[in-house]
């Protein structure tokens, strides 16, 4: 097995950088959880974006469609921030021949209690099993993207009404 | 999506008591790992036996099996000590019905760098997207169980030869 | 032993709030830290402010200020933001029978990797041998106020020049 | 300031070897923890026993004493297993012209939540303020280490009756 991490950014990989009193993104987390959990796949990491989910452009999505797109691996997994997760999955919405799945976290993975690990473990297991679509592992569940939202008051993801 | 856990026990439960400066194995972690990725799915976790795999003999195996058998529940997660891991899902190969996807950690859940946490979800992930069979989740792999064996002096599962 | 915790605010105590994708100052992390540390000690946790240091006004360190000078408590801990903790401490200068010690951290209490444990750690074992004063700790290091300065380039304390 | 560490073993440094599903004593954690502290005053770190503190001879205690005799340095931090901390304490009662500081943790430092970052701290702090003795910092309490004991089923220490 084989697969692309397209990483963009968003609370997963936010780091706290204490001389500004800032918080912003980081390097993608991926690599160093990758190693905690001895994963023994092969993988490339791409780091696209350094962004709050919420602050992504139009252009933005379009990079990360291309470099989908351009990608020789079948299985992509994207870390990205929830707020829009599921408008950059409408985005690759045309793509029909990759497994994509979309994963991130609540709380960064840098904090002691954190749904990080579990989610990457989540879409990593999913994203070997799936047949070719654009699904969001988050809080334990797996789904179509365009079946899903943010429940931003419950800090979680549920189906669209 | 409803699934049912059955904790065995091994290292991903194990606890360390100071006063008799023992290690040993405690109450499933499955409960607070789940709660730390607030999953929303639903499931019951079932603690049968709190061994060591090294400890554990044909009638617990035996009690597992008739555990799942008697299990409402179609989705089976079994956390289990990865020492004799595959030789449990082999006492379970003729149930033909159920997904089950057998995980557990090289580190206990308890540490601050363990892969627990990923590898639950790795099996989640999997667990509902699967056909019926038996499955090791382990090192971000999902294989069937037959398939793999544990390699100890590198500390990760890997194709059988 | 019997002690009196300020809380005023600072990185040790930020938290991350995802619905807002903003970072803040919440409770006290005293609490929860003592806990872990499973300390025998008195104590009562006051929380005073919740800012950020550079946020902190001349009202603010009066409030601190009165709030030290009414305290039945001989020994006071205050935890603080690192960049302007010093001052806050040259606003107490004239207090003269009483042990306070300033802590804080450079990484928030919620993370994987802190020094807050640590530091209010070594805050509580100086408070308690310490003569009357108004002192640092802050990279394992216990001074008194005046004599040290933040570097934030390093992100450390050090002695004045 | 400059401090020697002399690292014992105990539970402090208890790690986790899966191949042999044994706990066992590790490599000094107060190396990975002062770093995890940034801290900015000298030491030196020494490994004289790797012990559980029940399994300590009077043979260890002889050279442990041998190791603090000859120590260049003043200020003496020891961890040590909490089960026989005094006894080890007492082997030294009549060196009186150093600052001596035992510690330890209930809980594996490598647990995502344990006593010892903050045991550390709370013995570095004290020891950089205290005059000649020999002194056990354990639950944010200094004291004189003859008087108190470990109270095993309670897990902390308290003053002797």
């Amino acid at each position: 097995m084989r697969l692309r991490v397209i990483s963009t950014g968003g609370t997963i990989d936010k780091v706290y950088f204490d001389a500004a009193s800032s918080y912003d993104v980081g390097d993608p987390q991926v690599e160093p959880l990758f190693k905690e959990a001895n994963v023994t796949f092969e993988y490339v990491i791409e780091s696209v974006t350094r962004k709050d989910s919420l602050a992504m452009t139009d252009a933005d999505r379009a990079l990360i469609r291309e470099r989908v797109e351009v990608s020789p691996e079948k299985l992509i997994l994207i870390t990205h921030g929830t707020d829009t997760m599921t408008e950059t999955a409408a985005a690759l919405a045309t793509i029909k021949d990759k497994v994509i799945v979309f994963t991130g976290s609540m709380l960064p993975a840098r904090f002691r209690t954190s749904d990080a690990l579990f989610n990457l473990g989540c879409a990593v297991g999913a994203l070997q099993v799936l047949p070719a679509g654009i699904y969001i592992a988050m809080n334990g569940q797996i789904a179509p993207a365009h079946t899903v939202r943010k429940n931003r008051a419950e800090s979680r993801f549920e189906p669209k009404a």
